[in-house]
């Protein structure tokens, strides 16, 4: 198999950093273009990228030389998104109308009726609506998101419930890593021997991107799911990996044993079930009284598992747990890389 | 006036450190006996006990022979208990018994029918219960608790809250600091760069003590509050102060501004206003989007008051807050000694 | 005695805040102006400043309108200096010029022959530099600073070794608190289960300004000391409180016993002792093994005692100690307060 | 090849897992048998083990019965230890007696004339010592042990600086990862927003070891390096990953160009070039000016390489530098399974 040439967009950042990370030597795709903002034009990315992460830049990463993010110059059929919202917002929309299929970390089109925030293992077929962009706005190729990162691991676990027994109702209250803030993000002083009870924005999202991940496909759009969320979200001082804390209130009422039996079983969508991103498992029940916590299980799946733990009976709604998943893996990057890999396999690609 | 004899029980612990701290020259008490283990006794406190705390030791408890933790050897009308809650069972009562009255931080007799669970600025009037113990049980002296440290800053905020509008449920996450685990405590590997989302026994605690403290006396006894907490509390790497997320459906329903405002005007009961110990305020509400945090708030009204701030819609319940309480002063020790003065202004101490 | 009126220049940065703070019922200087960037003129400075300490804002400050750094427009005898180096340069020159003792924590005059890098308890007599700055400039006022935060404590703990033994070389790493980056400063995925072995500039600050501070008046100038300084400096994930690892060879070869006496009975110059800010003690030394300690020690003598500990042999030099020491108290503000204090009771100020 | 079936005593701590982890799937050794407490005897280890890696416990693992630790009863011919010092002091003798090669972490024996601290890549020709075990003590096994985790990076960063220059005194300073201490190891509340300067009998070994494992081979015994180090040790709040400031005069005088290249250019002795642990360079050398830093270089090589950085001039010895390793790999457990290679190699353990 012909390896499908990709581009970066915003490589230079953080998420954009995890893209380059996770694409090494993947077995379908190949980074051929970065691109990065006015003052990197031109630069080998080896030189003007202030590497973050632990794991040692690859190689060919180093010499190639950051484009300008910009539809005429750049034609990759595949584009991964770490824009900024506000510059993803139209160009984007130019990369999709020129034929690239982009796998966007931005939140710029999440909340458009025709565009799908995908989460493979959850519902894969929200996909479908890459051909009711074509065909309504003209685009040669589409754009498709991964959610928020705190949404990410909620949703995943909120599936395996959903199908199980139906939601009425749902608290999640968050405990947040530092990298999600990206870089520099939140001032050291702000989170040692502290926490800070407010990321801006952050509530609205995790009570809306969920339920329309959670929805079914009408016709042209997604009806969300119909139960509404209540989300406190709170920074601590942790490198990676989000932890929530969720109560939910369901239609059928199981048994502790039951539900956890449903975190245990559930299947992600047969088509996504072996693309190379794919979680393995894609939800992990833990048994100790005391995890998940982010640091030990942040990784597990290779950070692309939604971990849970502590299920227990809940004296307002039903029943209590405790979700991990790693932010800017199975939440940012790796979650965008997943999403190309299906839409691969469903022939959008070609 | 002549200031009342006290000794603190279980002196050479972290609560017991706090206890020494907080009534260094106190207006009306005067510790002159400190009561440690076997190990210890005998011992001179200040070579015997390994202090935790950040101020020096206060030069008086340095001389002190530590005594055993015997009510046929300690004989004072003032007792503070920071024992451990199995040997505060028998030891506890005996003290009563003889003639002391004890403030306790231990839960041995929390949920007593007969014994308070005693925040002034929120139930003064239920150290009345102390005439039921002495009535029923024979004790000379007397037992009043301070509650769980999570507790404490939840009972304070709800109290306001219940008083204005009448509560129907509550959604209460925890994100506690490590003194509460006091010394030893917490390993070190267990919270860097993590948090640990069980503490065992607190959930139950703080789904069960806000309700008997926000209760009203019935005859003998307290009848509970009537709502429903439902409760995860987690353990973050911080050393000081306990911040919850709370979310409150309530009976009336005010407008976040008269939510707020019923903060700002809460009163403690006239009785205990003036006491030394009394926080000022007893509610602070902050404005800033992102306070209350555990690091810059805890030590308003010097560890007393209790701050809330984000006080917002919910979307499920009726109103969303922020609560933040220090646990070693108005969790614990500082809590005991403003029951102590509670009680000595009620002429139990005379 | 009517208190003598004082400005904050940049105060409204982490360091002006301390100043605004620690001079709050300052029973000699009363702040009654406070300068800002471009940004902040013309606000109230309750309303502009993003508060960082966790006292609160004292009430004076909330009402005071932010004035430019301009000394055309701001005519206070005492003028306290926050201001970034490069715009201390110019500003500070000219409100000596006019009349103004300035007293700087800005690095901008630290290295100049006239002017004193100073420590009262150490080296008050250097502040007599004022009146060559005097005869020589034509400056009515005069400026003095401040050392470099991790300087302080290496000076005065040094002093003591100096004065009662000589020095001949010291080794001197450090690990320095957050709070000397100021705010936003050291972002936080820098320091969470990490440290950073490299402060820009900072080493060659340490290995040349306590040679200044610990040299002695030769007609115009300072001699320096006469002994190399090798400095590391290292920045860990500490709020407040900078500590030091130094071994020194020392010209006579004291006993351990010798030099930990020589660091007790160390004592400041007579005019020094009993000024508002004197530390007290000025030199604390702590026998447990496992001391000093930045969280524990930094708050010693309000901020302003240097505490040290561990003092034992060196197997190359003749002895090793560890010194902890304020950075935003002693090591910054309160340094330059003190200063004041000095300059006062010298008779400078009148 | 046949595997060498191999036991890990004290496998249950944190050391003994490490063991666990490394040796997973070795193409050389096969562990068949774990040793453990009282306790621990006759459980399956998957049961009783409290797994503290992020990396799962390998599943061969889980159904190993623990066994004594105990010669009579473990008769594998190689033997990894983990043991605690008082406890290894006999037992690893009796192993070495009746024929097994005791890979120790233990400090026991790191002193005996006749067993070598052996770190491969700096003194692989140490393991020669077997022989004078076995015609001198008769043992037909014998006793390997590596160092203390500080001063492996300092011995191998410092190994290049011998053989190139050598050195006339070294000055180190440490703040060393909290694995270091085992679990529960040290108190969370100890280095929150701290740090501790001190680590029990630690500045000790630090002096010593590197030099008995940088000497040179007389007959029996080894002749240790001839140049004193004076070391400082302190405990910072950082998971894994120890960090060195590090001093050398050096007796020939290089610029620093020079010194780094011998950094760059170091090579480990050829025998030990191709082990399946061999780092892998031995040496990095980093050129940015803020690095090495534990969390993002501990990994470096697996975990197994030292990593060296800021090289620069020292104005009174002759060159500065930073040295990071993992204290829990290189420093540790996968030390111990590299010297087993190693002997392997050698033909000690057929």
């Amino acid at each position: 198999m012909k390896k499908i040439p990709a581009a970066i967009l915003g490589a230079t950042g953080s998420v954009g950093q995890r893209f380059v990370q996770l694409l090494d030597q993947h077995p379908w795709f190949d980074v051929v273009c970065l691109t990065g903002s006015e003052r990197t034009i031109g630069t080998r990315y080896g030189e003007t990228c202030r590497w973050l992460l632990t794991d040692p830049m690859p190689e060919w990463a180093k010499d190639i030389v950051v484009s300008p993010t910009d539809p005429a110059k750049v034609d990759q059929p595949l584009v991964f998104s770490a824009l900024p919202t506000d510059i993803a917002k139209t160009v984007e929309a130019d990369f999709a109308a020129k034929g690239s299929m982009v796998c966007s970390n931005a939140s710029a089109f999440r909340m458009a009726d025709d565009v799908p925030i995908l989460i493979p293992e959850a519902n894969a077929e929200h996909a479908k609506l890459v051909e009711v962009q074509r065909s309504q706005r003209g685009w040669k190729g589409g754009i498709v998101t991964n959610s928020n990162c705190t949404s990410t691991g909620i949703t995943v676990a909120f599936k395996a419930m959903l199908d199980a027994f139906g939601i009425d109702k749902a608290f999640v209250v968050s405990m947040q890593a530092l990298s999600g803030a990206g870089f520099p993000g939140v001032p050291s002083m702000d989170v040692i021997d502290n926490l800070i009870p407010f990321i801006g924005g952050e509530e609205h999202k995790v009570q809306t991107e969920p339920l329309k991940m959670l929805g079914t496909i009408n016709g042209n759009k997604i009806d969300f799911a119909d139960f509404p969320i209540s989300a406190h979200t709170n920074r601590v001082g942790i490198t990676d990996g989000h932890t929530v804390c969720a109560s939910l209130a369901l239609k059928k009422k199981p048994s502790v044993a039951e539900a956890i039996e449903a975190i245990r079983s559930y299947q992600a969508p047969e088509i996504c079930r072996d693309l190379p991103s794919t979680p393995r498992p894609v939800l992990l029940y833990r048994n100790e009284d005391n995890r998940p916590q982010p640091r030990m299980d942040r990784m597990t799946g290779k950070g692309m598992t939604t971990v849970v733990g502590r299920l227990r009976e809940d004296p307002i709604f039903d029943v209590k747990m405790v979700i991990c998943s790693h932010n800017t893996i199975r939440g940012a990057a790796g979650g965008s890389v997943y999403n190309a890999e299906l839409l691969t396999k469903m022939g959008y690609l070609s």
